[in-house]
């Protein structure tokens, strides 16, 4: 598991970093971003992973998010992952639709030809991911957290739902709050997992929310302007599944804020100081 | 003068705006982008303007800057132009370099062929984009400032310099101190304007220290590690003008900082609060 750094940049006192590896489960190469802020000099830092949406690589929330400011102040680091296995050997959508394939992994374990070569992105970011940065990295992952946004936003609520003992809280901005019940997630989960809907139930938040070990804190941001709220995001049924399960969830509608990072850095503030609370 | 609205997001609770429109001075089609905070909803708020540096258009600081945040805070409108007039018919450098033509105007008016037709942002940016601004957006124009980075750090201070009844403050990132003394200036200045380098006095941050009418106050970042600082940008020599002129300016060198956005977002803050204070 050697690692080659890409580039790095100061940041905020802190390092902005960014590298590529072999990665053994995706079975290819891939690159990550991680912040270490000043502190991590001198000691182990708690670490937030961010998960990003449809298209997206691990730049998008480095350059457009404004994260490093929050993440130096609270002292924790932030570790950004690609949406998918990357590189010629990987296949991709038949059309390269934006919304399945490359840049679209949906954090899943694909069991389906062609895709279970390589699209195992579940089992790299909640296992191969977290020991090569634990194993590199002056971080300390007993205190772990995980947010991301829309495909990634359903990829931090559904990991986090099902390994509560490994991360402290989680958030999303404008999550699919139920893979299962749009078409983003049918399309995906189709094709990685198959046809039988049973299986999909691992991957869909409004199911795992009544299914999880513990109730770790969530807070959720959706703006109303967002184009896709209606059609495949659904934070009701995520609010409601909560509801049903007793989840104490903070499910918050933002008036007139879209889908961009416009958004999201917006209330990134709010976000990282949340989980700073839980991870100090 | 019409305006075509390209883009609004909202964004820390105000609207980050992009539109096009005919530049009468640069003879094609512009882009610009301009943030309002919530307060510009109710009364007219000050302005800031942004001059962005080599390749880069009206969208880098909107996106990688991380300023609307301060913007908010303080209640000021930022606008960022573009750094050259575009289009089809616009010349661009024989070999379609990086520092000169196209993304590389350098905020001077040009006098000589075949850019005359065109480059003429110096005119653009403290005549016609402002008049445009103050005629349809709720700033007040007798309350502006502006600032820059590299090149456009160039263009911040020669154009406040040269117009400090206009402008209340001027601060850069990483500035060309002096056109007249780098290869960047030294290419760009003998194609714009000609050989003859007194013509070039008025152009160069150096220059018109001693000559501005009022001291406006200055702030300048410059990081110790970006790539530039010895050939092109040379801080020295605007510390060493200023010295000389009396300028009481604050120019400030960032230890292990380089020239990308991650070393603007982190002084970012500083700079809006630092306009702010003469803006109010």
């Amino acid at each position: 598991m050697s690692l080659e750094k890409v580039s790095e940049n100061k940041c905020f006192a802190g390092r902005q970093l960014r590298y590529s590896h072999q990665s053994a489960v995706l079975n290819c190469s891939m690159n990550f971003s991680i912040y270490l802020p000043a502190e991590a000099g001198s000691h182990k830092v708690p670490v937030l992973y961010w998960l990003s949406g449809l298209t997206c690589t691990d730049e998008n929330f480095v350059t457009k998010a404004g994260a490093q400011q929050f993440a130096a102040q609270h002292g924790v680091a932030i570790v950004a992952p690609d949406t998918s296995p990357r590189g010629e050997g990987v296949p991709d959508d038949a059309d390269a639709a934006y919304d399945f394939g490359l840049g679209a992994g949906f954090y899943v374990d694909a069991t389906q030809a062609p895709w279970s070569q390589h699209y195992h992105m579940y089992s790299y970011i909640c296992q191969e991911l977290p020991e090569l940065i634990n194993a590199n990295f002056p971080v300390d992952g007993q205190r772990s957290s995980i947010f991301g946004h829309s495909m990634g936003g359903h990829g931090a609520l559904t990991i986090a739902l099902k390994n509560t003992d490994k991360y402290q809280s989680v958030s999303a901005f404008a999550p699919i709050a139920s893979a299962m019940q749009c078409p983003w997630g049918e399309k995906a989960l189709s094709n990685y997992i198959g046809t039988n809907k049973e299986d999909w139930r691992q991957y869909d938040a409004t199911e795992l929310v009544a299914k999880a070990e513990r109730q770790i804190p969530m807070l959720v941001d959706q703006g109303t302007a967002d184009n896709f709220l209606v059609e495949q995001l659904k934070p009701v049924l995520l609010q409601q599944a909560c509801d049903a399960a007793g989840y104490p969830a903070t499910i918050r509608m933002q008036e007139g804020y879209d889908h961009s990072y416009f958004f999201m850095s917006s209330f990134m503030a709010d976000h990282i100081a949340f989980h700073a609370k839980y991870l100090k």
